[in-house]
């Protein structure tokens, strides 16, 4: 794509969202002339001391928590490894839990403890992609030193309860946290009311919502003890090391304040634009996973049948729309996706997977133009397959 | 500091540099409309991937490296703990070996393998700062794991003779690291070469050249097996996981594209201005740290005697020169620094130390000006001292 090229429409918003122009010009400075250090003392890193601070506190009031309870790191991947592996790193190896549609940047480090001796136990979920309560109860009753449980799920949009998954965690004595990247900037979020049912931490991200790449947040009530996974200098209260990112962490400010001031709206407006498109895919013949679980409002995760996902995204995409075939992140992984996989789609039906992930900026006639293209597409490659089944 | 004020004069290139002007144009795009998530296979996503790909290939060609050695990271820290962690996550503890003036981003993660029984020793130094041979050879001769030293050091600038070390390391089998961040930039530097005497990875950190923060990288040696320290995705060859801080890595290509076609006439401009400023600090009653050893040509830390480095690197503050008292690193760490002692230096010296760092767009004019205020500081605090004594 040059500068000058045709912009395809986007509708990959959980992949990545484009930078709020507000987030860029808050941003500018501080690529500029105002480029010091944090830990300098001196008037350049005082300056950008002030910044960090000041993106800290809009970060923290965007979700309810105090500013002291904000670690910023460079991605949503950094803050969930920080808080899976720093969390027990100075426990003896014992029980972990994690669901089993955790994203991977959450999964992977559960693992890399197994090999450290820990025993690790996934929560199931319901077809619909819920937690199953029951067999979270009955593993979270042998007492797990953490669990992890994300907040809305990144491929399907579908939200878990997390109060009642906290409450009971924490009646067990164990340590409770939530991948919120997905949820924050789509939904409201508040640290304080869920730390008091037992939520220990959570994970945000920026660039999810309209900030920057390169900022993210594990939001950690003090009473926890981690461990940090960048040890180093004294930076963000001893628990994340290296010199801070200050252009992102003043867009990461930014975009919070933007998003908690414009949040329902948008929800609504992009909800709007979700129910004709579902509408659509129905007609069209699609099945639509965790279709009658309470999802995000911009999320629609679907298979048509018979139709492999990343057939259908490229074509999509040489139609002019910007669609996922499963998760961004699993892009480089041909493995149908674990999320679908672990509510029982078969891998057939989860290979067929196409998320669109809709964000403030889209309109109504770009789903009605997306529409027709998925029609065109699917004609188009009902009739190879035709061609090719004679 | 606010967008209009006055400027102080920057002395504190080796804490962090101004963007390079053409590194932020390199970067604009990809903080405006092209803003995709590299793991994307739609067009904005392989619009963004390409730009990785080609922020790799100026990264590994400014070093000597291919592009396949290259593991993008958030910051040198961050590198620093990815070698020191990562290189024998796997293994069985025994010993490890890192020298005792390190940044504190090396020594921490090594501490942390400490706590999971692994037995840690310090190479000491000299008096001017460089590693002691024979104990080094003593120590490696015991056959640790791993051994890191840093190539140039960041707050006297002292410089290491790292292939000799290398080679040593090399034939007691142990994998060796070096912490590059302060040398890149401002001497040439060559990964095959050192790859072939031993080195086996090495930190780089792009805002230590003009580039941005939350950049850096691991150039490490295929061969070596390291596992994540944030595992996830597949990111980076399944070495670091994240959505990749696309504007952040583009920036560091074009840093490195332009260190690396300027070094030369870079160093030695900058060595022709610490020439007049050491002689005059010198005539002040200054001692520096280091001054007979090989230093990076930018660096000169010193301490006057009875003067709290602190106090001075403060009032130069207030006449309009920011220098360092110490790294910046350690800026909340009121410890005189752990390097001055590992040289032998009384704690109350090292108290006293101040460090200017020069860099590319420093002029004679501001050295001048520099020894002027720190003259005139000097008797004020002299005449202060004389009236408390009293």
């Amino acid at each position: 794509m040059s500068e000058a090229a045709f912009a395809p429409v986007y509708f990959d918003h959980n992949a990545t969202t484009p930078l709020d122009p507000a987030v860029w010009k808050a941003m500018l400075p501080w690529l500029s002339e105002r480029f010091g250090n944090p830990s300098s003392r001196h008037e350049y890193g005082r300056d950008a001391r002030r910044a960090v601070d000041a993106a800290r506190e809009k970060v923290a009031g965007a979700v309810g928590a105090q500013a002291a309870e904000i670690v910023f790191a460079s991605s949503g991947s950094e803050a969930n490894n920080l808080f899976i592996k720093g969390a027990v790193e100075r426990m003896k190896p014992g029980l972990l839990a994690v669901s089993a549609i955790e994203h991977r940047c959450v999964i992977r480090p559960a693992e890399q403890l197994v090999r450290r001796g820990w025993l690790l136990e996934k929560f199931p979920v319901s077809a619909d992609g819920r937690i199953d309560f029951e067999a979270y109860s009955e593993i979270v009753e042998r007492k797990p030193a953490s669990v992890s449980v994300m907040a809305a799920n990144n491929e399907t949009g579908v939200l878990q309860d997390i109060r009642p998954l906290a409450e009971r965690s924490r009646s067990a004595g164990s340590l409770f946290h939530t991948d919120a990247a997905q949820w924050f900037g789509k939904l409201s979020l508040d640290f304080r009311d869920l730390n008091a049912s037992g939520v220990n931490a959570m994970t945000l991200s920026a660039h999810k919502l309209g900030g920057p790449k390169g900022a993210a947040a594990l939001v950690v009530d003090k009473r926890v003890g981690i461990e940090p996974l960048i040890a180093g200098g004294g930076h963000e209260r001893g628990l994340r090391a290296g010199t801070e990112n200050v252009a992102a962490i003043v867009g990461f400010g930014e975009a919070c304040e933007r998003v908690a001031s414009a949040l329902f709206g948008t929800a609504e407006k992009i909800r709007a634009l979700r129910r004709p498109l579902e509408r659509g895919l129905i007609e069209l013949g699609a099945h639509i996973f965790g279709r009658d679980a309470e999802r995000l409002p911009n999320t629609v995760c679907f298979s048509i049948p018979g139709i492999e996902g990343e057939t259908l995204a490229s074509k999509l995409d040489r139609a002019g729309y910007a669609v996922s075939s499963g998760s961004a992140c699993s892009a480089e992984n041909p493995e149908p996706s674990h999320v679908l996989l672990a509510m029982g789609v078969s891998p057939d039906r989860a290979r067929g997977a196409v998320r669109v992930s809709l964000g403030a900026s889209n309109t109504a006639g770009e789903v009605e133009g997306f529409l027709g293209a998925l029609r065109d597409s699917l004609s188009n490659l009902m009739k190879l397959t035709a061609v090719a089944v004679r």
